[in-house]
């Protein structure tokens, strides 16, 4: 029998489409690199009676398909919510409901780069925001930042140089509440200062807030958009944090004509089945849940610190978070934080080396970003020794 | 006080990406347009108990990022399903989640289509696949049908055609179970020929078969994907029309080079938290289900058939589908059906003009398409009454 000669579907993808990217979905018993939810404090209980609510006031809605821009219920109380803890003052037909905040951040990208535009970001920031930047072939460049955010003098030589190149920035992204990678909160002082200079500018902000509600001490800094009068700031958040990655629930604000783009480039509509869930579950407990999630988070943070102090003793700095969800890890000039990578994962300890952070996709290899919201602390105070033996072992500490 | 000035975000969208589509999301009376589930139907108990199950086996699961092709559960239990229902042998790796079939025809279009390219789909087709099409720019080509399918001579001299041009199609794409909105079910003599014709010119087909398991009468057919053996055959279907639109559930089946590519333009994971709650509802109920719903759309679409024997009888003719949602309604060459809709919409009737649904957007004229699953069996009688009196009234009907 002669053999079947299977099709070749490779010469036929779109140009745009990228290269694949490697992506392990092996489970590490130390999962210090995604930055997973708290698994003890998932609401399962909360979740069952929000969606059996959610069924009986609504189910046989699920009979349609959902409204383009997601559930009304829910952006009314994402809405209301903006406003008391953001001072963000937007209406529901504002909001767009995404898988998550990604899937925003993709739709933004998606909706706004031509390949080449330039995008300003922080000197190191969400891996998954400049992946679906790089995916529209965007020119991401890093602003250098200090523990207050952006450095405004720095910002203003950015976005010069970007003009004087002919490449007005399409937007300035920023993380200002408990940065990713970097763990800071950007003082409201520089918030303004950004503002400004957007302002002076005539440039968009892109305001990733996913962190707000995860603080352990200190006052709220108010958000970008609350500063602004000329609806300037588009503003993303999500459920991920605060009730749990899977939910796949985050939103977007957006004045109503790049409303308009985002519904048309979005293939489906957003899950409304967990929109229910997420409605039902957020009116009645969110606010008791993330009291307890912010407990145990900061009860994390402290064993991470420890464990750091600990066994990384003077052989490397780190920031000390307020909220959030990240460490930053800066070891000395020169080290190589990414050389022992594949080893720690073979011992069962995943980090996230610090240049898959970096705009230019080369910087900050004396870095890494730790996340501490998975493990118990046991296991924090464990895999943190585990990953200095393997820096040992494997010569990434300077000698 | 100065007027402040709002910023223009106007001029910043990329080029590719499309004007707003006006679209309204208005609730009709008669809603024979948006092929909305069976309202009655939806199992509210059945999910409720599902998740409930989901969350007890699986909750903490969901402090996890969903695995990028969806969650492993349900996949399993797809590959079992298609094996058993359709005679496609996949594994559960083949397998992609995505927010309903329509986003993973979204996402075949967005690896697949280069500006220009060419398809082949049924003379009519679904116009949210056409739309995908459109997005990424794709030179979209009806082939003629008769009541068994697609015609085999049209669609080789449509092949030929296109080669001459230097334009091999990207794929031929069908939906030939219950066919959106032609009503018909491809016979599989014509399955065979349209297979014979993709390997012949070595073209790959996309098989959409998202209302397989809506069948009323007679023996099934086999699916294209099990009559393939050189792995050519793309497949998608949902639980949109099983379970409900809201549950936003979708699958595709696809060979590792083309999964590779989806995960890598898909912006976002596919809602864990809906994907346990069809998993575990599926695996229990998910037949006994399928045989009360098909009973309900069964009574249903004699109630439309009733109707329109009442109401438009000489002044039109209509398929008699033995499954699926869709009557397609052919009124008298020069008629035009689109010119009483926005009436129709306002008094509460809607239905689909024939032209939304054609490849080169403008045939069709003298057909629409109804759909029957949302309304009780006494609105679908009004519904149709209504829609022969504005028909009457607005001069639709050739004097």
């Amino acid at each position: 029998m002669a053999d079947v000669q299977l099709f070749k579907f490779d010469g036929l993808f779109a140009e745009s489409t990228p290269e694949p990217r490697p992506r392990s979905t092996k489970p590490n018993k130390y999962e210090f690199g995604i930055a997973y939810g708290v698994p003890e404090t998932i609401p399962l209980d909360g979740l069952r009676e929000a969606i059996s609510k959610g069924l009986k006031e609504d189910g046989r809605g699920l009979a349609k398909y959902p409204h383009p821009q997601g559930y009304p219920p829910l952006r009314e109380l994402i809405a209301q919510r903006l406003l008391a803890t953001r001072n963000v003052r937007v209406s529901p037909d504002d909001i767009l409901l995404g898988d998550g905040s990604g899937q925003t951040i993709h739709l933004i990208c998606e909706a706004l780069f031509d390949p080449g535009d330039v995008v300003l970001t922080e000197s190191f920031t969400f891996n998954g925001t400049l992946n679906s930047m790089r995916r529209f072939r965007a020119d991401t460049r890093g602003v250098p930042c200090d523990d207050d955010g952006m450095i405004p003098e720095a910002l203003e030589q950015s976005v010069k140089d970007s003009i004087a190149q002919g490449k007005k920035p399409k937007f300035i992204y920023v993380v200002p509440t408990f940065q990713n990678p970097l763990g800071w909160e950007m003082t409201l002082g520089r918030r303004q200062d950004v503002l400004r200079i957007a302002q002076q500018y005539d440039l968009p902000i892109f305001e990733d807030d996913c962190y707000v509600d995860l603080r352990f001490e200190g006052e709220s800094v108010t958000s970008i958009h609350s500063l602004d009068d000329t609806g300037r700031v588009l503003y993303t958040a999500s459920f991920s944090k605060n009730i749990a990655p899977g939910i796949r629930i985050g939103y977007v604000t957006a004045p109503p004509v790049v409303m308009e783009r985002l519904k048309v480039i979005r293939g489906g509509w957003v899950n409304e089945f967990a929109a229910m869930a997420v409605y039902q579950y957020s009116k009645d407990n969110l606010d008791d849940h993330i009291e307890e999630l912010t407990d145990v988070l900061r009860g994390k943070r402290d064993a991470m610190l420890a464990a750091l102090g600990e066994s990384f003793g003077s052989a490397a700095t780190w920031t000390v978070p307020s909220g959030g969800m990240y460490i930053w890890v800066t070891m000395p000039e020169g080290t190589d934080a990414s050389a022992a990578h594949s080893v720690a994962l073979d011992a069962g300890v995943a980090y996230q080396p610090g240049h898959i952070f970096a705009p230019d996709g080369v910087s900050g290899k004396n870095c890494f970003r730790l996340t501490f919201g998975y493990n118990s602390l046991e296991e924090i105070h464990d895999g943190i020794g585990l990953l200095a033996e393997v820096f040992t072992r494997e010569g990434v500490f300077a000698s």
